[in-house]
């Protein structure tokens, strides 16, 4: 409703600005029994920090998270976990032209013009610093989404004019980690890097666009016809910092796709159940997953803050100017962008598997051996 | 949550299915002190409706809609508005080869897989023809919108590999109902359909996309990050039934572009307040609305009901099976999704009104002449 | 949020004014697979419909109900069941004294005041006719427990300064359909019928309260903190028209009880299983369910609507006048209350089991016999 | 959905156990422009606070507020208000009997069946330590609605069987936070506290019951049916722990009283408006409010833990066996229920103004004077 919150039975809800005191986040929905760790948020943390590479933002964050609440003896305990991570390298002072006037297309101006207040601080609220707290609640859904045998992973297949071939999802997992513009296709991963560093060079940034895929989604995800699966991903995805695209399956390309071309028949799986030949439908039929593997792409626009000459409107003085951005920024989304696109996935996923009944809400099935002396009542569907 | 309920202030829940005997919605939030009848809302349903050009389906179906409840003396009352619109031309039988194996690429599996049982009557719930409700609780939405100086409009700007040309507001408000492809630009409207025609004598059917706009919507909509504006739109337009791809803006070319080449430089409007100087941005910076128009693209998939042969796995005889789907079905999406984009994008705007109290969530402000002689109590928002 | 939709999941929405055209209501999130017809329904509908004795209101309404939707071959879709129910013998004309002056203590004044108009036909949206809709979903949230072993009644138990003594359950089911007062001790139901009939004959009306009892709800249901399982029973009983207090388990009597006093001690059921002695904590501890009867109170205040002559203020002409409200119009409320309040206990109740997972969101575990040649496909849940 | 979220466009969202490291919420809704400061949030939590007087538990929690996010200069900045509250004396060891063993009435037992785990620290998520948040969120909501010129208080108005006369607005003001009860009548509340001591001294402990108010609430508050004030009042109250039963105006008194005693009569008010000569309605007529002062009671049962002997089942040993809670209990919960209850009131009803359009949900009307410099674009609603 006020854009603070995601999920319906597993919500997220975070506050933080990008140079306030901390960012943090409350997970309620997590289901009881889940063994979860400070270090298990941490690792996809990592991934999406910055300081990273010589291709993202110099500015210095640990991103150590703390968890507040919602773990006992190492285990969920079915009440929301709190997580606070604290902002370590904020300075402000390099914004100071844009103070009363907007930067070019960043969101300084939309944020005044509701707020009838200017956060100066970094972009405040509207920086992508948020994004942290995705990536830590999309961990902790990562985690529950592998019991059930899903796995999803994401890769930057575009920079710029460079598109990296089509991979699999076994080359998604073994390389997009292995280079810093975190593309699966190594020889492509290169030619990025070179030109991303050469608009960087010129004090200019770049666009590009992150492929994910899911693997192991059941049958039976989504609620058509508002919320279908196609729908919510739509709206996780498009939340995400600068994205101007949303695209599964067959995507933009479908426009020129005819019915015959694109419709997948039907043969037998070895279930005895009827399993689409091909693909082309993107893992989603009628809004509702087909148990063949979700895929799509994200296309981000290139940063806004930029350490080029732009013109601006001083509100103050009444006059036009030409500033610069100087700070820290990235000159390009999509390696840094990665991880964020993982957790909409994971966090649009495992909502489904909550409200579809397929995970328990209460608590996840085999509880942790540590536990077995306690009290189980009996729980219907546990048994 | 389960998919039939569209809005969090402006809320629209829908029933019926294609072959059921009626479809109906209820609108909640619409302020009372709109003047509403049922000739406003059937003048967009007859633009959906079946049977209406030589490249819709034939399924004759008048769509009369029936207001219930939330109007008195022509205005609406403030409370539900309750609409039912009965199905008159429902014929099952021509999918009878299709009860027990489902249509390629078609809801039915996953449906059937979702729910345990088989609703083989068109489609049932999955069904575009549900998008009627849409329809009708959009054009209620375009009307509190065009109190307040919102006009949108959508047209084809896409049929297979036919692209139109860029139109300006002004055509799309002229000429896209001028043609049975609802195209803006007439010469391409023409091949469109030759296009269409060809593919639906070989029994086949093509893809395509709309264009959407909305000029006048004001500063400050949306509420980032999770209900950002572009977020609550991607959901909005992803549950368009066979949508593939939403973009707004640059959309997916924004890739290619750089920072410098994408920013929106800023100047003074004549009222002394920033104003960019181009819309590369598509009316959204920060997931909040700038003032600039609001522009994007919907790619729909060619339809998947064909009367070609194809291929579907018989899951109570256990065996393949070539079947081609005979029905009255539409050879491409667009021409009747124009519509529907509308109402979508619509219903998204007056949502947003409301969440940001720039509409008055009671009443409109101005309340019609003959309830003069009535009691209006103070409400300090009115004065 | 706009106060037309009740439940989580199993989400029910309402239109329909008190001499407006139709009532009517949708509701989405009834898993598939369940026996539902007309007759179930309105058998609920009966109980609650006006006219059915001397003690209510003469107004006749056969309150036929029509499902257009959800239901296929006598069984739920998954989808959303839609329900119209005609008013036929709506008669606005008597109310004509209060067309510019409010009822006393009637929502008249309020419903003017946030609307900025008068509906004066029977109090438009405010009447309790409204409730016709709630007993219909009730009914189907019934048949839904009861398959999971949960029974719930309720019975008239105070109107005026008559109590009924306490009554077990099953005198609840064996004679609170008895007599019309729908009290389940028959002697009081008599003094009960006398006291309304005297203050029906002085033209005046009369207040009471309704106990409630669910029988088989399993331990676990309740989301504290907000959530929690006395918190939206609380809201739910709330919204029932006239309701001035809700109470649980000792209700406000627990003020003058110890903590030694109220506690129940605890031992081993048959299954070895921790079970409390008593249940003077109502059935309900830390907001969740504790496997013992849900048992509570609701009190109504005597109808507002009576033809005494009472002092208003007519805005119009700005003068007091004394009026008496002519119409058809029930004495005392609670008889009519019972269905009422048992709908919305069913659907709280039924909202819980889904929301904790114990019921199937998408379709009830056994499917009916007709459907076994159809195809299901494996839901890990159903397994 | 889980319970740890209250409040529609004023959203309050929770974390934090009795016995774990923090305490904190998120509020996403309030406007900007607010001078907010963590002294403001303490004044009302030192309220609240363990510790304070000798009816109180001994626990030494300084409940020390810190604002993580969400202020820039002493003023809200619109985006999510993030505080954290430091546990500071949590000691688990006394609860050791009841490891595996569920506490007499206490929520151990039905946590433990729906989380299948045993969170012994302090009762977990079940303690009442979780109000600390609700009542920081209801400091920040007494705040906005100050500025709408709404008032609200509660005080302790029934201890066991003693009961307070009736008291007014302005003695509630000035006397309730006189004494250790929090009761507005002096003599009453000496009389309470012999009475609390007796009871803590012979280790058992007892209910009472809190009574609230609120002036100032504009008329037109609230979205019936499910919606309405009533029973989102309901909701809000039935969620205080310990509360067994809510009333609002003549509460479950109505049962005994006639249409014609407790309608109240219309007369004008200086404005020229129609206005109840009396306030039986309890400032809320049809769900929605009149403009009355709205009143009520919430009861709250005795505290469970008491140092007494009960019997308790341990599901270890499979033995019954008689315990003591050891530990730091209250020994009557109204003392420090009344913050707890103002900020339950509190949080309904600056939701409602919100809702209801009469709060601007973007920013507070007025801003500061240092933001004056800064840039304002024009919000229509603002001028």
């Amino acid at each position: 409703m006020n854009g603070n919150r995601f999920g319906r039975l597993f919500q997220v809800t975070t506050f933080g600005e990008s140079h306030g005191e901390a960012m943090g986040c409350t997970i309620s929905g997590c289901p009881a029994g889940l063994e979860l760790s400070e270090e298990d948020i941490q690792a996809d943390l990592d991934r999406r920090k910055p300081g990273q590479s010589m291709i993202t933002t110099s500015r210095g964050e640990p991103d150590d998270v703390s968890i507040k609440s919602g773990i006992q003896d190492g285990y969920t305990t079915g009440t929301p976990i709190g997580l606070v991570i604290q902002n370590k390298d904020a300075r402000s002072g390099k914004y100071e032209p844009f103070i009363t006037a907007p930067r070019p297309s960043h969101g300084d101006f939309t944020y005044s013009a509701k707020f009838g207040t200017r956060n100066w601080g970094g972009g405040g609220r509207s920086s992508a610093r948020e994004t942290v707290n995705w990536v830590a609640a999309g961990a902790i859904a990562k985690k529950l989404l592998a019991r059930e045998g899903i796995e999803l992973k994401a890769h930057v297949n575009q920079i710029g004019d460079i598109e990296a071939p089509e991979v699999s999802f076994e080359e998604m997992l073994e390389h997009s980690e292995e280079n810093d513009v975190r593309c699966a296709h190594p020889e492509t991963a290169a030619e990025m890097q070179e030109l991303i560093e050469e608009y960087q060079e010129e004090g200019d940034s770049i666009g590009g666009s992150i492929y994910f895929e899911a693997q192991g989604v059941p049958v039976g995800l989504g609620a058509p016809r508002f919320d279908s699966l196609s729908a919510r991903l739509g709206q996780a995805m498009m939340a995400v910092p600068a994205t101007t695209a949303f695209e599964f399956g067959l995507g933009t390309e479908a426009a020129e796709w005819t019915g015959k071309e694109r419709n997948d028949d039907w043969e037998f799986d070895s279930d005895g159940d009827p399993t689409p030949v091909e693909n082309d439908h993107g893992g989603i039929q009628g809004g509702i997953s087909s148990g063949e593997p979700i895929y799509g792409e994200v296309t981000l626009h290139a940063p806004t803050s930029i350490p080029k000459s732009q013109q601006t409107a001083d509100w103050e003085t009444g006059e036009l100017k030409e500033e610069k951005v100087i700070g820290r920024h990235d000159p390009v989304l999509p390696p840094r962008g990665v991880p964020v696109v993982e957790a909409m996935l994971a966090l649009t996923l495992v909502d489904f598997m909550l409200l579809s009944g397929r995970l328990n809400p209460d608590r996840v099935d085999d509880q942790p051996g540590e536990y077995d002396t306690d009290y189980h009542p009996s729980n219907p569907q546990n048994e």
